[in-house]
């Protein structure tokens, strides 16, 4: 993953270049450029590579989906929400640049997700009708149907114990949306007909799902060191979890289960090009962090 | 502007249907479907109407403004920025969904806009790139460069003196963006050739600024129960506005001066069809609410 996020840490820095007014646009690079790990746009670069895209094509959507990863973590974080002090091992956005301007630096960057895409997709690679297909893929993870969804849910199950249908709808629009719109928006950017796209939009909403599952699981086996963000405050909230419905052990056998689901999905496909999606999807399952 | 209000509350209403989870969706409908005076909207419809486009063509784009201003409303008014307890005479977002569903709610409405355009512009009346352009013009209108870089320095003047440069960068960033975004989008969606939609930015600039200008003056010369919000604020909060700053006479020229402006611009076109965003230009700068 190396070169692909280096190309897309490039690509987010050249994105949101610095501008007036300059505490608006530093807050907003803040958290962008903090470093992730970048999943969502390796996500995106290689569905499309694996139909046989070209990377120009789905660069901006990669950038766009990471963008709006990054403006719902700042969003999470506020006081009225997560109330989280550190992100990725740095003081939150709201912590350095106060509440007002990051939630406007949030408001920011969502806005500017959208216009990447519809700006920047080139217009010799992409068809204009798939570029609006891709805002559209990109709004409907993002919004109430998706993360925001999700988020509001997971925020009214506070302090209540909700059952498996409720934690499994709140991980699979929190979490589990917003990888799909990545490898369903590189699809449509490198072409793939409407079956393929449905195909590797099953591998993504099982990757999706573990990925929190393993989230849930780190938060209790984790220092806040290793993960960057605050341990075992799932636990301290008595916030409903896979490991607590579940148990450590049958939670990460369900991980398992659905990262060799996710695998099974690139059957079909050239070995070679799958590999990428096949390496992000067990580095999702087995991660430390 | 009766039929035109009533067409566009239908389609705001179809646009953000009841679901799950159903807090969000009724936070968002209730802000979006308070009754708002519509104006941009009426200025988007309007602007096809004027370049011969079929109604159907602006009508996702007409929501979608709305719906952008509506988030903005719901954020301005959050504890960390305005802190206001009304809006449109009714309690705001926060204060009768909390802090956190408001947030969310705004974020939800911000992304939909942009799903609406993408998803709901007819094809057979607006090619795909054209549509792609108005996502590209309501991003720019709503984010760093638009709507919330204006409210970043609108916020940071706050009990500073400011120059007439500043207050005038506020107010062609916080308002005038979003009025020229309603008036190029429905132009857009209308057909026009780039010279008319050029017209009819400078037009909608134009009206934009008198729109605040507007606005602060009737900040001090209106009741709260006649704005429908809280009145005298600005002199309360020691804001710069163009009264303090000119004078109210003066102020009352210089909208006055930037209506006329506005109205020359439509000089070129068929005086029938432009008559709506005349009416709508005076209704702008001689409003009492």
């Amino acid at each position: 993953m190396g070169r692909t996020a280096q190309e897309v840490n490039a690509a987010l820095d050249a994105a949101v270049p610095s501008a007036y007014p300059e505490s608006l646009t530093e807050a907003m690079r803040y958290s962008l450029l903090a470093g992730g790990k970048r999943v969502r746009p390796a996500l995106c670069l290689a569905a499309c590579a694996l139909v046989g895209g070209d990377a120009r094509a789905a660069l901006p959507s990669a950038c766009a989906v990471e963008i709006v990863h990054t403006m719902s973590l700042i969003h999470d974080d506020l006081p009225s929400m997560d109330n989280d002090d550190f992100r990725r091992g740095r003081p939150t956005n709201h912590k350095v640049y106060g509440e007002d301007v990051a939630i406007l630096a949030g408001d920011a960057l969502l806005t500017h997700a959208f216009e990447l895409i519809a700006r920047d997709t080139p217009r010799d690679l992409v068809p204009a009708d798939r570029a609006l297909r891709i805002v559209v893929e990109l709004a409907r993870a993002s919004g109430a149907a998706g993360l925001v969804g999700g988020q509001v849910v997971d925020i009214q199950s506070e302090g209540k114990e909700v059952g498996l249908d409720v934690l499994r709808y709140i991980h699979e629009h929190k979490t589990a949306a917003l990888l799909e719109a990545a490898v369903v928006c590189g699809a449509l950017a490198g072409g793939a007909d409407d079956a393929t796209v449905e195909r590797l939009r099953r591998y993504a909403l099982n990757i999706g799902l573990a990925f929190q599952i393993v989230d849930d699981i780190l938060d209790v086996t984790q220092s806040t060191e290793v993960l960057g963000k605050t341990a075992a405050k799932d636990l301290a909230s008595n916030k409903t979890t896979y490991p607590k419905l579940l148990g450590l052990d049958e939670s990460r056998a369900e991980a398992e289960r659905l990262i060799d689901e996710a695998v099974a999905q690139l059957s079909g496909f050239d070995a070679q090009r799958a590999a990428p999606l096949v390496a992000l999807a067990k580095y999702i399952g087995y991660r430390q962090n």
